[in-house]
C-alpha cells in the first residue's frame, strides 16, 4: 500500500494539480479497479480531495499533516527573517534549498515583484550541478556524491549549463575557494544564479541560500547581503537547537 | 493501512516532531510488530525518516509530495508578496488562514522581530470562534456551520474569549456588517487579533488575512493595510484563475 499510495501522489506535480482518477491510475501504472478503491480510501481519508469538477487533488489534511511538525517547516521558519531582509535588500528571487536525495530541493522561494523570471518553485527541484545552491550544496557534500553527479548523466538546462565533469570539478573547487557560487545562464540565459553554504552547529552545509539576478549584473551586493543573511540564519539555527 | 498511516503522521505535532518507534505505537494505538513493520515500510518509501539519533520524523519526501501540487501553496504563492506588505508596513505577525475541517487552519505566518507573543504556527489550528481570522471565516460561512459551532462546546482560550452563544451571534453580525474582526484577548490576553475576509471570484470568502497587535494598540493602520493587501489578493487570484 504504501508503493503504491507514493506513486499515486508521485503522479502530482507543480504543473499537474488536479487529475481524474483514470489519469493517476494510468500514470500510476495501477489496474483501474485499484486506482478507484485506493483513490476512494485516500478521499475519505482527507489526504486527496476532490475539486469542484469532480477532479482528484493532493489534500489539505496531507499537506497539514506533513508540514506541521516537519523539519522543512523548522529550518525555513529559523530562515525566513533573514530570507525577508535578503529579498528587501536585493530585490530579486530569494531561495532556500538543501540537499535531498542527490538533488537541491527548495524550501522556500520569496519573490519580488519587480524580479525577472525563476523557474525555481517550493517544494521543487534542480539538479546539483545545473543551479548555484545545488553547486554550493554540492561542492561541500561527501566525495562520494560529488565523483556520482561527476560520474552521471550532465544534460545542459541552458546554453550555461557546465556538461564537462572537469569544468565541474573545477567549479566545485573554485566555489569551496570563494565560498560562494556564481552561475551565469546556468538554468536560464538571462540569469545568474549567486548562492552561499549556511551551515550547521556540528560545521555541515545544512541548506544553499540564493538569489537569482539578471544575467550582467554586479553579484557584489547580492553576495554581501547573502553572507550576512548565511551568518545569522547559522546564529539562529544554534539558539534553535538550544532551545529544543 | 490508509487508516493507519493517518493515525502515523497524526502522532507527529509541532511539539512533538521526532518519536520513537515505540511511541508512534503507543499514540498510534497499533500493535507494536504492526507499528514496527508499518513505520520501517514508510521509512524505505521516504514518508518518514530516521534522525541521528534513531528517531522517526516526517520525511522531507512527504513534505515535497504533499506541498508541491498543493492548493494551499498555491494560495500562499499568490498571497505572499501581499502578507510581506502588510507585515513591512504593521511590523506584527501577519497570517493567513482558510477554513478547513470546521477551523481556522494557518497556511502561513510572516513574524517580525519587533512583534510579541503569537500562538499560532504554520499548519497549526485555532477553533472558528476563538480568533479574530476564524471569525472572519465562521461569519461568512455556510450557516449550518455557524449554527454547528454556536450549539457546540465553547472552550475559553483566554480571559476574552467569547464562550456565550448569543454574545457570538452579535460578534458574527458585527463582523459581516464591519467586514472585519477586532478580537482583543481571545487567544492570548496581551493580544488583539485584527483580521479580514479575502473573497474568490465566485464571492465566496477563500482565506482570512490577519495581524496580532499588542492588546490596546490603535487597529485603524492594520485595518487599512489588511483591507489594501485582501484586494490585492483577490486580483491576484483572478489572474491565478485565468493563467491556468
Amino acid at each position: 500500500m504504501t508503493g503504491r499510495l507514493v506513486r499515486i501522489l508521485e503522479t502530482f506535480t507543480p504543473t499537474r494539480t488536479a487529475q481524474t482518477v483514470a489519469e493517476i491510475g494510468r500514470r500510476a501504472d495501477l489496474p483501474s479497479s485499484s486506482a478507484h478503491r485506493i483513490v476512494t480510501e485516500l478521499v475519505v481519508a482527507g489526504l486527496l480531495e476532490r475539486d469542484e469538477q469532480g477532479r482528484i487533488r493532493v489534500g489539505m489534511r496531507l499537506w497539514e499533516l506533513a508540514t506541521r511538525s516537519s523539519h522543512a517547516l523548522r529550518l525555513r521558519q529559523v530562515a525566513m527573517p533573514a530570507m525577508e531582509r535578503v529579498q528587501a535588500a536585493v530585490r530579486e528571487h530569494t531561495q532556500l534549498a538543501i540537499l535531498e536525495q542527490g538533488e537541491a530541493l527548495f524550501l522556500e522561494r520569496l519573490s519580488h515583484p519587480a524580479a525577472g523570471s525563476n523557474i525555481t518553485r517550493v517544494a521543487g527541484r534542480l539538479p546539483l550541478y545545473a543551479s548555484s545552491s545545488g553547486l554550493v550544496l554540492l561542492a561541500y557534500a561527501d566525495r562520494d556524491l560529488q565523483d556520482d553527479v561527476l560520474a552521471g548523466r550532465l544534460v545542459a538546462l541552458a546554453p550555461g549549463t557546465l556538461v564537462d565533469a572537469a569544468d565541474l570539478r573545477r567549479k566545485l573547487d573554485e566555489v569551496r575557494t570563494l565560498g560562494h557560487a556564481v552561475a551565469p545562464g546556468y538554468v536560464e540565459d538571462a540569469a545568474t544564479g549567486v548562492a552561499v553554504p549556511v551551515f550547521g552547529a556540528d560545521g555541515r552545509v545544512r541548506a544553499a541560500l540564493s538569489v537569482v539576478l539578471p544575467r550582467g549584473a554586479a553579484t557584489e551586493g547580492a553576495l554581501v547581503a547573502l553572507r550576512r543573511a548565511a551568518r545569522e540564519i547559522e546564529r539562529a539555527l544554534r539558539d534553535d537547537i538550544e532551545s529544543h
